[in-house]
C-alpha cells in the first residue's frame, strides 16, 4: 500500500474503518496549528503541546482527550558526583480522538519508535482503536519510571554503603544531588496518577470499556513507583541525618584525641620549665640523681594521664 | 465616538449590546461607594476592594462576581543579599456583572494597560462578554507568576552553585531571604487555585460556558506555578541543610588541622624544655654531639607525627 | 422607656416585636442556670458557658445556637523577653434564640461595651434580629485577632532584624516565647473557621439568609488571620534555624581564629626552647649575630604562617 | 430486694422494664464466653474484650454495640526523671444491648465504682436506658484524660522553666520521657474521637436520640484534650530545640573563653622563652632594667589582648 | 478419596458442591498461565502474580477477586548491628472465584501450610466457601505483622536503654537500621488497610455477608499494627534526636574539661618561663627563698584556677 499524505490520512483511515496515528517531534506552532485545524484540536491544547514544561495532566474536550506525560531516563554515569545529572526528563503529549491519535514528543526520549513495532505485534490490542496507543505510551512511560527508580535505588544503596563505611567520605553533595533528582522524578510520576485513575474509572467516549483494566494496571505501576520514590526520599533524609551524625561524632572524637594528646604533652613542658628556672638556690639541681628522678616523675605522670584518658574514652 | 461619562456608560453600553469596563487605581472609599451604588455592587465587596491586603478569593453575589487576585513582580537586583526584596506584590480586584466589569488595582503593577490593547486585538474573545476581561486579568496575573517563579529559580540555582562551590561563602542570610520571598509568592498563588477551579467547573451566570476551558487553562498554569514554588521551597530547605552540613564539616576540618599542627609543635617545645633544665648532672649536655642528636630526635618525632596525622586524616 | 427587669424582658420584647440582649460577665452556675431555665437553654450549653477554657465551637440545639469564641488581646511590652506574655486570651459565649441573644464574657476583654454603641448606630443591621449581635461579636473578635496578628508581626520583624544584625544577640528565648504565643493565637483562630463557615453556608433557623454574606465576610477575615499566623509560625522556624546557623558559624569562626592565633604563638615558643637548651656544644650560641638571626627567623615564620592562615580563611 | 443471680438478671430486668449492668474485671475467656452466650454477644467482640491492648473503637453488631476505651491515670512522682512512668493506661470495654450493658475493665483503673454511685444519683439519666451507662463511662474516661493532660501540662511548664533557667541542667532525658508519655496519652485519646462522633451523630438503635447531645459533649471534651496534647507535644519539640540551642551556645561560649584565656597565657610563655635562650651576645640581658622592661612589655601585651578579646566577645 | 488431578479439580469440586484450593509456590509464567486459562483468571492479574514486588492491593474482576498481600517475618539475631536484616518480607497473592481459591507464594514464608490444618479444624468457617481461605490468609499475614511489630518494639526498647545508659555507645547505625526495617514493615502493612476495608464494607459477590465482620476484625488488627509501627517510627526519631543531643553534650563536656585542664597547665609553664630568662639583673633569682616562693605562687594560682573552673562547671 502506498504511503498516504497526512492531509488525506484521516479520510482514508475512516473510509477503511481504521484510525490515524501521527507521531511528531518538537513541532513548531504553525506546523501543529495546521494539523490541529484538520483534526479539530482545541487551540489551548495545541498551544500546550507546542511548549514543553507542562505538568502531567488529562484534559477532556467534547470528543477528544489531551494528555501530557513526563518521561524520564536514567543517565548512566561512571561515578555519582555532586553535579551529575541522574534523571533526564522529556515530555510526550497525546491527542486522542475517535479516529486518530497524535503523539508529540519533546526532549530526547528513545523508545517511542520501538513502541510502534511492539504495538503492531499485539494486533488484538490495536483493534481496540486509538486508545490502545495512548495505553501503550502511558505503559512505556511508566515502565521507564520503574527502570529509573530501580537505578536510583542502586545509587542510594551505594551511598548508604559509603556513609556507613569506616572511611571518611564526603557524601553530602551526592546526597543532595540524588535528592534533587528524585524531586524531578516525583514531579514526573506524582501528577500522573490522577489522569490514569480517570482513564481507568471514568466513562470516557474515546476509551472503550475493555481498555479500562489496562489503564488500571498502568495506574497500579505508577502508584508503585510513587511509593518507591517516596520511600527513597525518606531514606535519603535518614541517610543524610545518619551521615551528619556519624561525621560529627567522628570529628568530635578526633578533636578530643588531639586535644588530650596535646594536654599530655603540656605536662613535661611545665615540669621542665620549673627546673629551667635560674634561681640560685634550687637544691634539686645539685642532687646527683635529680635529673633522672625528674625524668622518671615526668614519665610516670604522662603514663598515668595516658591511662586515665584511655579509661575516660578521651584517647 | 465621543467619550461617554462614567455615569452614562452602563446605559449606553447596554443600549448598544456591549459592556462597560471601568479601570480604577487605588480609589477612595467614597469614590468606589458611588460607583458601587450605580452598578449595584455589594457593600461588603466594595469595602474589601478599597482596602488592600486581601487574600485571593472569589465571591458570588446574586448576579455578580467579586474576585481578588494578588499580583507579583520580580524586583531585579544586582546581587542577592539578606535584605533585598525579591518579590513585590500588589492586588487586583475585579467586579464582574452581566454588562460591566470593574477592575481595581492596588500597588504598582505594570501591564494592566497593555492588557486592554492585547484584548482589543483578540476581538473574538472580547465578544464573549465581560468575563473575557476577568479571564485576561487572571491570565496576565498568572503569567507574571510564571515569570517571577522563573526568575527566582535562577536565584536558587545561583545560590546552589555558591553553596557547592569550594569557596567559603555566607549563604544563610540569602537562603533565608529567598525562603521568605517564596512564602510571599506562595501566598499569592496558592489561594488562587480554588477560585479558578470554580470558574472552570461551576455553572456561573455571568461566565459563558465557552469561557470555561480558558479558565481551566489559567488554573492549569497556576497549579504549575504552585508546584514550582513548592519545589523551590523544598529545594531551599535541602540547600540550607547541605550548606550547613558542608560548612560545619569544613569548620571541623579546619579546627582539626589547626589543633593537630599545634599538637605537633608542642613536641619540640617539650623536649627542648627537658634539655633547658639546669641540673648540674645531665650527662647529655656535655656530649660532643648531644645538640645535633637531640635536633635529629625532634625532627624524627615531628616527621613521624606528621605522617601519622596525615594517615589519620587529621592534617 | 423604663428599664425592664430581666425576668420580664423576653415577654416585653416579644410583645413589641423586638428581641432581648443580655450581657453577662463571668456569671456563677446558679445565676446562669436561672436565666437558662427562663430562656430554655440546654443544660450542657449552660455548663459550658459557666466554665471557661472551652474551644471555639458552634452547637445547634432545636431552636437555638450556642457559640463559643476565644478572644485575644495584645499585651503591650517595653521589650520582648523570654517570659513576657504577648497574647492574652479570654472567652465569649453567645446563646442565640429566635427572640433573644445572651453573651457571656470570661477574662478581661475590652470592647464588647463599645459593641452595643456601634450596633445601635447600624440600625439596619439590628433589624435583622438577634443574629446581628452574634455577627457583631464574631466580627469584633476577629478584628482583634487581626490587630494582634499585626502586632505580633511587628515583633517578628524586630526579632528578624536582631537575628541578622552583626551583633551577637541571644534571641532563642525570645523566639521561643513568640512561638508559644502564636500557638495560643492559633488555638483561638483555627477552630473558629468551621463554625463561621456553617453560619455562612448552612440553612439555620435563627440566622436570616440576609446575614449569611456577613458571616462569610467574617470567615474570610478569620482565614486571613489563620494564614498570617501560620506564615508567622513558619517564619519563626526559619528565623530560629537561620539564627542557630549564623551563631554556630560565628562561634566556629571565633574558635578557629583563637586556635590559629595560639598555633602561631607556639612557634616562637618552640624555637626559643631549642636555643634555651643547655648543651655545651651549640655553635649557634656563640655566633656574633646568632640572636638577631634567630629573632629574624622567628619573625619570618610567624609572618608566613599568618599570611598562610589568612589565605586559608583561618584568621 | 434480694440480689439476683447473673443468670436470671436479664430476664428479671426485662420483666421489670429495667436493664442489667454487669461489671467485670479482667475476666477469663471462658467466663466471658459464658456470659457472651447468654447475652448473645458476637464471638469476635468477646475475644477482643478478653485480651487487652486493643485500640479505642466502636463496633456495631446487629442489635448491639461494642466499644473499647483506653483509660489513663497520672502517676504522681516526686521528681521527673528520664525513667519515671508518668501516664499509666488501662482499658474498659463496654457491650451495649437493648436491655443490658456489660463493662469489662483491664488494668488498674479507680473510679468505675464511684461511677455507679454517681449514676444512681442522676436518676433522670439512668432512665434513658443502658446507653446512659456507656455515656457515663465515656464521660469519666475523658474526664480522667483532662486531668492527666492538666498534670502533664504542669510537668511541661516545670521543664520549660528548667530549660530557660540560667543553671546548666540536663533536661534531654526528661524531655524525651515526657514526649513518650504524651505519645501514650495520644494513643488513648485520638482514636476515641470518631467513635464518640458516631454516637453523637449517627442514628443507632440502642442509643436514644436524647442521649446524643450528651455524647457530643463528651466528644467535645475529647477534642479539647487532643488539641491540648497536640499542643504539648509541639511545645516539647520547641523546648527541646531551644534547650539544645541554648546548651550548644553556652558550651561554645565556654570553649571560646577557655581557649582565649589559654591563648593569652601563651604570650608570656613565648616572650620568656625568647629571653631564656642561651646566646652569648644578647644585649638586652645585660641591660640594668631589662628584666622589669620585659615584664612590663608582657603585662601590656596581656592587657591589650585581654581588652581586645573582651571587645570581640571572646572572653 | 483418591487425589484429583488439578485439571479435573474444578469440575469435581463444583459437582460435589465444594470448592478448589490450589496452593502454588513461585510458579513460572507458563505454569500460571495454564492454570489461569482453565480458571478464567484475568491476564493482567496472572502477570502480577508471577512477578513479585507488587504492592498490597485488591482488584475486582467481573466474577473474581485478586488480592496481593506482603508478608513479614522477624529475623532473629544475636545482636542488632547496622547491617542486620531484621524484617524479611515475602508476598502472597490470592485469586478468589465462586468455586475456587488460588494462593501464590513468593519468598520464604512459613506457616501457610499450618494454615490448611488450622482451617480444616474450623469446619464452620470453611463452609462459608473459598472466601474463608482469603480471610484465613489475611488473618495469618496480619498476625505475623503483629508478631514482627512486637519483636521490633523489643529492639527499640533495647536501643532506648542503650542510648540513655551512661556508657558511650554508637547507636546511630543501629537506629538507622531499625528505621529502615520499619519502613519495610510499613510498606507491607499500610496499603493493606484499604483492601481489607473494602472486603469488610463493600458488597462483593464472592464474599458472603457473614464473612464481613471477620474481615473487619482483620482490618482492625491491621490498623493496630499500623499505629504501632507509626509510633515506633516516631519513637526512633525521638531516640535518635535524644541520642545525638546527649552525645554532643557529652563530647562538648569532654572537650571543655580537656581544654580547661590544659589551660591550667599553661600557667606554671608561663611563670617558670619568666624565671628561666637569662637577664643578669633579676633580683628574685638571688633571694634565699625565691624558688619555694615561686613554687607556692604557682601552686596557689593552679588551685584557684581549679576551684574557679569547678565552680564554672568547666571541670
Amino acid at each position: 500500500q502506498a504511503p498516504v499524505p497526512p492531509e488525506d490520512a484521516l479520510r482514508t483511515a475512516v473510509a477503511q474503518g481504521g484510525f490515524v496515528w501521527l507521531g511528531l517531534y518538537e513541532p513548531t506552532e504553525t506546523e501543529l496549528a495546521a494539523i490541529g485545524n484538520r483534526y479539530g484540536l482545541h487551540p489551548l491544547a495545541v498551544e500546550d503541546a507546542v511548549y514543553a514544561h507542562q505538568r502531567p495532566k488529562l484534559e477532556q474536550y467534547d470528543d477528544a482527550l489531551f494528555m501530557v506525560l513526563k518521561t524520564a531516563t536514567y543517565v548512566a554515569h561512571e561515578e555519582l558526583t555532586a553535579t551529575s545529572e541522574v534523571v533526564d526528563t522529556g515530555e510526550v503529549m497525546v491527542f486522542l480522538g475517535a479516529n486518530y491519535v497524535i503523539t508529540v514528543r519533546h526532549g530526547e526520549h528513545s523508545g517511542l519508535a520501538g513502541l510502534r513495532v511492539r504495538l503492531e505485534e499485539q494486533r488484538e490490542l490495536l483493534c481496540l482503536g486509538p486508545a490502545s496507543v495512548l495505553y501503550a505510551v502511558a505503559d512505556l512511560v511508566v515502565d521507564t519510571f520503574v527502570e529509573v527508580a530501580g537505578a536510583v535505588t542502586d545509587d542510594v544503596d551505594e551511598l548508604e554503603a559509603s556513609v556507613f563505611s569506616p572511611e571518611r567520605t564526603d557524601d553530602i553533595g551526592r546526597l543532595y544531588q540524588l535528592k534533587r533528582e528524585l524531586m524531578g522524578l516525583r514531579k514526573a510520576v506524582g501528577p500522573l496518577e490522577l489522569p490514569l485513575q480517570k482513564l481507568a474509572e471514568r466513562q470516557i467516549d474515546v476509551v472503550p470499556d475493555a481498555m479500562r483494566s489496562y489503564f488500571r494496571d498502568v495506574q497500579d505501576h505508577a502508584i508503585r513507583v510513587r511509593d518507591q520514590v517516596g520511600g527513597l526520599d525518606e531514606l535519603l533524609s535518614s541517610i543524610l541525618q545518619a551521615s551528619l551524625a556519624r561525621t560529627t561524632l567522628a570529628d568530635n572524637e578526633d578533636m578530643r584525641k588531639i586535644s588530650a594528646y596535646a594536654g599530655i604533652i603540656a605536662v613535661p613542658t611545665a615540669i621542665a620549665g620549673i627546673y629551667g628556672m635560674n634561681f640560685e638556690f634550687m637544691p634539686e639541681l645539685e642532687w646527683r640523681y635529680g635529673y633522672p628522678v625528674v625524668l622518671l616523675v615526668i614519665a610516670t605522670i604522662v603514663l598515668l594521664l595516658y591511662r586515665g584518658f584511655k579509661r575516660n574514652g578521651w584517647l
